[in-house]
Formats: structure tokens, sequence, C-alpha cells
């Protein structure tokens, strides 16, 4: 609803009232986008995909929202760590729970992914996914993003909300295709993207079935990354995308996979570049590396966005949109 | 499509052509089923159930088509193991294959569930999804089941057909969950059902992403049965079913989880006791056992068809649609 309004708001104070990309700057990248568009949808045209086929694939993390300082989910699995330490008083004498009680990020990081994994199971796990769930939204609506003081959820980036709508008018399926946790997503997204939750694929713990409910178990069951991204994407969807957006390195396999499409396909990158009205990294970057992502994209000509050049505002709420009703 | 036009070639024939269940006799168990619909489609009652929802989960085998007197695949299996024999030597020293390339059934199921494990993960590898999926639908336009010498997808039930065109009507979205393969599923049940790929869960093995393709490999990743079928679809689809069709105690769980939704819910027994026109088995049959399910079901008042006396048809051919055009 919220994506619906925010594209209606601002289509309504446009001139070009049937524009959809309307915080995207003119030029060849949005261009590509609608030609792409224009090109599959045309029943005529030798480049027409039937309407089952038209399967677009999201990453979230840096593609959708922000992603710095670090991964929302792991402001939250950090959060989560604090509230339950009460109840887990053997945290304090294991050094790795301890130093995220004590908020150290330097120290919890220096445990490696070893260490991130096992905060997330342990913080995810012991509970119904409902109950999890409903642990995810209190936080995504109360939990403060530090450089910006808003929700996390406020964090969404406008034109790319647009570029889903766009899609969608255009009868294509999307699915957000994410490192981040499945069931994590899938307690806020519905709302925040108006997706619906079985288009929503990501990492997982294991789950077993217990008197009518799934229980959540500390076992990671999933990791939705690099070469498990195509992976994922024939095991839930069962069918090769033809359009697919990412942001980083880990995104690199499931564009390769939607370009192996003997279809015509689009493959669109996100890339960093506003350190003012939001970050810029790439190459070496901690956290959405983007480099041999980067190369490849550049030898074969995919779609690379400039946030600087391209965007006309990152996050909807720089639209100020009207106070009174 | 054929699922349409055999229910519009009945519906035309009829007095009542707004009718969908043609090919249900009158009586309680017809009547369940539009009751639910009913109710939770009225969005002035209080059983209303939002579309997004609607989620209905359906076994395959013995629920939607035939399981006797194997299940299908595993006749797909043997006829695979037969004609790759010529690329596999080695397997005439193999009790299990050779017992297979024999057609020695007695033999291959003294291997029990593991020996059928083996073959299906030796026949379904070391292959792309889509060639795979090439050989089903080879098999299952060329194969002809024993006892009726028709092709295996002619045994479909069309009263389950009219059940799912029924609830589609209705805004449900209908998903398969069987212990059936996922891309052999996949493969022909899109076009025999009308039902796209990313609605149909199944068992798998394990695959891996290499240069654009997905590989089966001759491991195992997920048995869809028993408990681990609420697992499925809350990995597949992130919501509790609101209603749930099955045939034997491999389908108690899943319609249990979805006893368990909060929402007025629905479940469903397919009860198999037509020997004359399909088979009649329940407590003792090594495919498709129904006792436990079936007293649960009894015991709960759940839906339980009764195949002899609720279907005035079992499959669509035996409506004999017109030959001339």
């Amino acid at each position: 609803m919220l994506r619906l309004l925010l594209t209606l708001s601002i289509l309504l104070s446009m001139t070009q009232a049937r524009e959809y990309l309307v915080s995207w700057n003119d030029g060849k990248n949005k261009q590509n986008i609608v030609e792409f568009v224009n090109k599959t949808t045309d029943p005529k045209g030798s480049y027409y995909i039937p309407i089952k086929d038209r399967i677009a694939v999201f990453d979230n993390d840096g593609t959708l929202w922000s992603e710095q300082p670090m991964y929302f989910q792991l402001s939250f699995i950090l959060d989560r760590v604090k509230e339950m330490a009460e109840d887990h008083p053997e945290w304090q004498k294991k050094p790795l729970f301890k130093a995220a009680i004590d908020g150290d990020m330097k120290k919890v990081l220096s445990f490696g992914e070893h260490g991130l994994v096992e905060l997330a199971t342990a913080t995810h796990s012991g509970m119904s996914v409902p109950d999890f769930q409903e642990e995810v939204r209190r936080w995504i609506k109360d939990a403060k993003h530090p450089r910006f003081n808003r929700p996390y959820s406020d964090l969404i980036y406008q034109p790319m909300m647009e570029l889903i709508t766009y899609l969608e008018a255009n009868d294509f399926k999307v699915y957000i295709v994410s490192g981040g946790g499945i069931d994590f997503m899938r307690a806020f997204i519905p709302a925040l993207y108006e997706l619906p939750a079985e288009q929503i694929i990501g990492s997982s713990v294991a789950v077993e079935y217990k008197d009518g409910k799934i229980i959540k178990l500390p076992k990671i069951n999933f990791i939705d990354d690099k070469e498990t991204k195509p992976v994922a994407i024939n095991y839930h969807i069962g069918k090769q995308p033809v359009a697919a957006f990412g942001n980083s390195d880990g995104d690199l396999a499931m564009m390769q996979y939607t370009e192996a499409n003997r279809a015509e396909t689009l493959q669109l990158y996100v890339h960093h570049t506003d350190a003012k009205r939001e970050w810029a990294y790439d190459r070496d970057s901690h956290v959405g590396k983007f480099d041999k992502g980067l190369d490849y994209a550049r030898d074969h000509r995919w779609t690379v966005v400039d946030m600087k050049k391209d965007w006309k505002v990152i996050y909807p709420f720089e639209l100020n949109p009207p106070k009174n009703k």
C-alpha cells in the first residue's frame, strides 16, 4: 500500500501522469529499463515474453533498501541478543555473546562469519515462526537507524519501489531473492513493498513441525548467496528469470543465470555512488562488496545505475508528502 | 487449458450452467465444500478470509490422479533405468539395478525405500533440470498405464480438476504439496492442471549451479511427506493454508497444520472406494496407506469423499467429449 500510495502521490504531481519511473532521471539507464519492458511485452515483436515467464528477481540489502553501516538484520540480531540476555545468564560467560551484549561491534566481527551465524541462530530459534515475526515487526517499528534516526523501514529506495510497480503493471512477477532471513523478511516486506510472502526467498534456519506449529531450530538450513541464489530460484520458482537486479558480487551468479535465459533479458546493478544522500562504496567494502560484479557488468554492457546521477531521490521521506490530509 | 476446456464442455451440457462441481453428486460432502467457499468469501460474514490468505494445498498422488498399482513416478524411474542401462554396463552387476532392468518388481521392492531412492537419484541426476524435464515430458506422452492402456496423464480425477477451478474462481491460490519429485511434476503439471511451476512443491534431489545451468546431483535434498509437508509449506509459501486435500496418512500432518489455522478451514480426504472404476484401498495398502488419517478425519468430522458414491465420473475420458469439432 505504501509503495502504491507514494507512487500515486508523485504521479498526481507530475505532468506525465502515466509515467511510473518518476524518481529516475532521464538517461541511458532509465531508457534501458523502459526499452526492455516495451520490447518484451509487445505481442507483435520478436522479443515478446509470455506473461507466465516474466519472472523478475531482486536482491534486497543494498538493492531495495540500504545496508550500511551494517545489514539491518544484523542490527536486529544484536538488539535481540541484548533483549534476550536477561533470560540467558550463560551468555555473559561466552566472549562472543558478551561482546554483542556490550555492543562491542569490533569484537563481534572478530569472530568472523561463524560468529554472526551463531548469534543469528541463537536469536532466531526456539520459537514458532509467527512468534518470531511478531518480534521482527515490533523491532522494525521501534528501532532507529543510527545515521538517520528513523525506522529502518524508511530507508527503502523510492526509485526501486517505482521500478517494482512498473514491472508489475507490465505483468512481471517480482520476487525477492536475498541473503537475508526468509522469516525475517516475510515479517514486514509484504506490507512495506506490497509483495506476498510466497514471493520472498532468503536464507533460513531449519524448522520442525510440531502440534500445528512451525518451530525454528538453532541450525542453518540454507544460505542464499552467490551460487546458491540460482539454486533457490530453481527450487522456489522453477523458472529461469528474465530480469535480475542486484548491487554486489553476491548477486552475480543470479544475474548470470538470468543472462543465460534464451529470452531477452535485463540485468541491472545498483552502484552505490552517493556518499551524501546514501553511501558510496564498491570494491573494498566489507558490506555489499561490488568488485567482480562491476567488471563483469561493464564487460557485458549490463545496466549499472549510478545512484547519484540516476536517482532524483533516494528515500521516500525526501519527497516530503503533505502533512495535512 | 485441458482442465478449463473439460469443465467448460460439461458446463455447456448442463442445465445449471453456473455450477462448477458438475461431476460431484449432491450430498453432504459436496455441500461441505460449497458452504466453506461461500462462508469464507462473503465479505460481510464473520468467516471472511482476505484473498491473500486463501491458500489451498493439494496432495497429488491418489488425490489428483491415480497412484496404483504403483506411484506413476516409479514407473517413470523403472522405464528410465531400462533406457539408461545401455550407457551403464556396471548396472548389470548391481542386483537392485539388474532387477529393475529385468522388470522384477518384487525383487526391486525387496530393497525397501532405500532401493527406490537409489534408483530415483541415479535416474534423476547428472543432467540439467530442463534436460531432465524434456525426458519426463517425452515419457508422459508415450508411456501407457498397464490397466487402462492410456497415457498416465489421462488418469487425473475430473471432479478434483473441477474443484481446483472452483477454488481459483473464488480467488483461492492452489498449491500442489506432494511427495513426488518437484522437477518431475513441474515438467507436465503446469500444462495438465493449469498451475504454474511456482505453485508446485515436492521432494527434491540436491542441485548445483554451474555456467548458467542448474544441474541435478545424485543426492536427496528433501523428502516432502508427513511432518515435512508443513515444513515445505512454510518454506515455499510462508502462510498457513485454510484448505487441505489429501488421501493418505502422508497428508495428515499437512491437514492438521491447516486445521490449526485460526481462520475457518476445510480438510478433505479422498477415500478410494471404487474398485470398478478406479481402485479400493485404505488401511492395508502399501501405496497410499490411509489408516491413522481415516480415524482422525472421522473423529474431527472432516470431509471424507467416497469416490464411488460422490463422483459421477472418475477420469476425464469417461465424459466422451464429442469426436467431431
